[in-house]
């Protein structure tokens, strides 16, 4: 951490600052620059988050260093990490694909399109039993019986279950029923949501908020490897920007940076990302370029009558093609489908 | 184009409206609907583009339709509303001034604040016993302990408590002890909790997200309203955008706008509006200027040492100017504090 | 500056960039802290801004200390500026009303506004004559002619004249036929246009960028004044952000955030910062309660048929109330209108 | 709500449209318009937000009205436009690669770079001569003297030239020296500029401004266009966001938008897009993934040395290996580079 002065600081207001970080064991280095002096604090500064020096006189600013993601972070962990989940490997040398719909609607919507998606070659299926919707009248998800016909989806076709929490009391039915839990973005900083899904040990779907930064982000992942699950598979779907045209922002640069300063696998939704189903190949396949491990991408049998999120659905004709393009942008990059 | 009319406009608005049209030689089509009445436009609309259509009398706004919000919006409640909190009023002729640290640190902090606060004229006493805090290694707040230190506050200073609720846990605790329940900016879309406040039925203060549409925090409110609370004062916290001076960018259109949409009172927090003290009392007056019913502020007896959010509490010498300031401020407006 | 070392970086990188530095005959400074070091740059580092010293080895990046802008800022300036236009000073203890059609239509639409604000004590007219429009089938503005009527108007009621910019080939026009010339948004980084009026000496009321930080700001303060014109006003209307329901998100806490950086006065524009007439006096009472040194308002004769921003435009009832009522805003806080 | 029908929608599907909504009970008036026709829909709408209008047979889409861009939009103009420069096609099928340094430095850089690109089988040379820069102080380019060093650079290796005009003059000198002429960022409302590039009939690359929407973006397009100039190359180049970790956002489902809205070329600048050299090469990967028509790539012989931009510059080697990634992504999306 570095401590900014103001242009005229007198010496007494750098002395007492001095003073101030000795007082809490920190070592100082001060730096007297042509127009102002800036203090360098070295220790350990978790105890001086909590006292604001930005109001001692003569103080302008204080500018962080290190990233507080300790856990998340691949600065001590270098290694990228694989999570295992069944048979299947996220992060490795595969690119995993991920589909299903938005919301579990009924049983026969669910078993024809976890059939359909077995017979590609998908291995894991997603769909709402708990929806999160802006509106209270917009349909909420089917719960518990949602959760039934995931695992009857399972029990059929091998296909491994991903469904999105939205309170604690949902992941807690959620572990019974499934294979992994998606946390959404509009709960990526509900955090005792995360610190449940931390003692949980599911593997843990971490969507980006909305208007999350890529360090907010990472916190998030914090929130849930400080309570000892390590399991977290990142997930870009988009941020909130100017642009209207597109429901969100798909900021695919994030994959590429995420990899640098982390050592988590990240996958990219581009349903959510774009809002248009005509946007998904293009954007699927343009995540998978910049390394992604992975994509989530909404499925439905006739997109026309979903119940939520039908204009951002494939159906199954363009999956398919879909997945044959994909395939070929993972093979340039040394992956597999 | 598509001209929506007001609820009630009479036979001779929407008559002037469509002669307009008609004498731009653009072809019309009304449709009475069930609520209003909307007139399609037909031709070329370049030379509409011109013309303000939104000013003629009748004339609600151009294409966007019928939003989503029923319980609360103004248009089926057109009556402002007012929610009696002990032996206060929030929404009325008088602007509430709600103050405190941000967190509960220990019992002399927040008695000699609650003290302090008292002699000034305010009524309410804001503290967080639950802080959501974006790593995992930050102060997470006193939790339960926090709660019986801010009912002794009550019970000491007849101040009236506000305290933020992270979890439906916490929701339950803060029912026995406190008479005002915050939600947070990052839980405004935690849909599970705004439906257990809106069952608990205690005042709720809702805090717009920070990625958050005017439309989608009305929808927020919606959700508790929908459980049958309806005790909801909006609060206007800032939002996230490119500007990194300021900690949020304060919306304070919002507040007009939302007295227009709304029929719920809405008041404004300028210290977590801009995180930085000296911009709080220009952002107060502000906000009390443009319409608002009430600001939440951080104060804090030593703000140097404060455990969370230090450099934008005011300490007492500044809150002391900043109430001379919004109080005259009011009586422009012909309100009171 | 201060350059922030990858963690692991080693002591050859480390004496690398300090070598780098002092061949520059720039000071250095190097604190080893626990996790990374970092190096202090001390001097003169123009010649610094032009090396990346971020793809040296061991570099983790860059953390700039020191503000750009040197003729804008506070630091070597510290008393406010007021800006002479004719009798009148910007930037003192008056709040300054410039009010106006958003076009110049004709002489008859012009002169009456422009009697009308006369009779309420406005001192300045404002009015486009060329106007940036985002479609090229919008009214572009009646150019020289629309000059000629502003002119007319000054000369019949002593009004002084602002007008927009649009090109150096304008801007000499309008340094004929008007006081203050304004530079708007869009062209707020039209580095060549700055320039142009740096050389003119005019006054120049340089608007925010849609996405312009206050940095950033300033900075184009910068370009204007490095050409020897210090007769800057600034003006917030408002930024780009994620809201649609007003045209643009006012932004009133860089009001006060201005003044502390920068000495030059600052005004807002609530017409262009809120796209809607009902918002402008609501925050015209806000921006002033804030501190600002003036506002800029549309205002004409019948908004409804208005060439352009009739929306925004307050009609001459709506704008007498207005007066009022900042007056009274004014007043409190020891100014006058 | 109103439907919008594709222009051609056909009897049969507007009757299909019709039904649906008949079959939810809701009441439909169709008004053929001169150029489409468009379906208002009466009634409680609330079920209908919840099925996918936009999915039938010739539904364009809901609620928004004829776009105002008309020679660039798809929908007069089906057919995608291709770009003649020289001997090289720009649209078709071949993906472009434009690269060189940001700003020419002096003569022995220049040409070094271009004897690389040329080996490389680049077929543009990017430099700029003239640079807008946020600052006064930062190196603001050689103007006419780099013009001199691009049109030997041409001579010497046949590389077409592509160079930034920042006002009307260096538009002017700029066509005495270079094939394309670009159009910044900062400049894309600067709509003096516009038609003056539109009147000098040469190539222009028309760069997304920070924080314009596409729809403005089609519009400045629609500036030059309207004075006759049709040779418009749209460069997606990164938007402001309020994540800070990359210099901008780079929003790459605008490049299939714009295909979709647009019937003109567009490519990518993931140099300024991200602002970090490690970046360009999976940005580039993805965007030509996401079917960019080519990509405009910073190299530099040293970027360590570059007088601006160098921390986003990939040095020869990095370009070398960028070459054949995208190479193979061109391939399977059936197009060469």
């Amino acid at each position: 951490m570095v401590i900014v002065m103001k242009p005229h600081a007198t010496k007494e207001e750098i002395a007492g600052v001095e003073e101030l970080l000795r007082s809490l064991n920190l070592g100082v280095h001060i730096s007297e620059g042509s127009e102002r002096t800036i203090i360098g604090v070295i220790g350990d500064k978790r105890q001086l988050a909590e006292t604001p020096l930005e109001l001692m006189a003569g103080v302008d600013r204080m500018v962080h260093i290190v990233e507080p993601y300790k856990l998340a972070g691949r600065a001590f962990h270098p290694r990228s990490t694989t999570i295992q989940v069944g048979s299947q490997e996220i992060g490795g040398s595969q690119v995993v694909i991920m589909a299903g719909p938005c919301a579990v609607e009924n049983e026969s919507q669910l078993l024809s399109t976890a059939r359909f998606l077995k017979e590609q070659g998908v291995t894991f299926l997603r769909g709402g039993a708990y929806k999160p919707r802006s509106s209270p009248y917009s349909f909420q998800g089917l719960e518990e019986d949602g959760l039934k016909i995931l695992a009857q989806a399972r029990e059929e076709t091998g296909l491994l279950i991903i469904t999105e929490a939205v309170s604690t009391r949902s992941l807690e039915q959620i572990a019974k029923y499934a294979d992994v839990v998606q946390i959404g973005a509009r709960n990526m900083q509900n955090f005792s949501l995360l610190q449940e899904a931390g003692r949980s040990k599911m593997p843990v779907i971490l969507k980006r908020g909305l208007s999350a930064t890529i360090e907010e982000w990472l916190n998030a992942a914090e929130y849930i490897m400080n309570e000892g699950n390590y399991n977290i598979i990142l997930c870009e779907r988009g941020i909130r920007t100017f642009e209207t045209y597109t429901r969100n922002t798909m900021d695919l640069s994030s994959i590429p940076a995420v990899k640098e300063l982390s050592h988590l696998p990240v996958i990219a939704d581009p349903s959510h990302g774009t809002g248009q189903w005509k946007l998904v190949a293009p954007m699927s396949r343009a995540a998978i370029a910049a390394g992604a491990d992975g994509i989530m991408v909404e499925v439905h049998p006739n997109p026309r009558e979903a119940l939520s999120d039908g204009p951002q659905s494939l159906n199954f004709d363009s999956f398919r093609q879909l997945m044959e393009e994909v395939s070929k942008i993972a093979g340039i990059l040394g992956r597999e489908i």
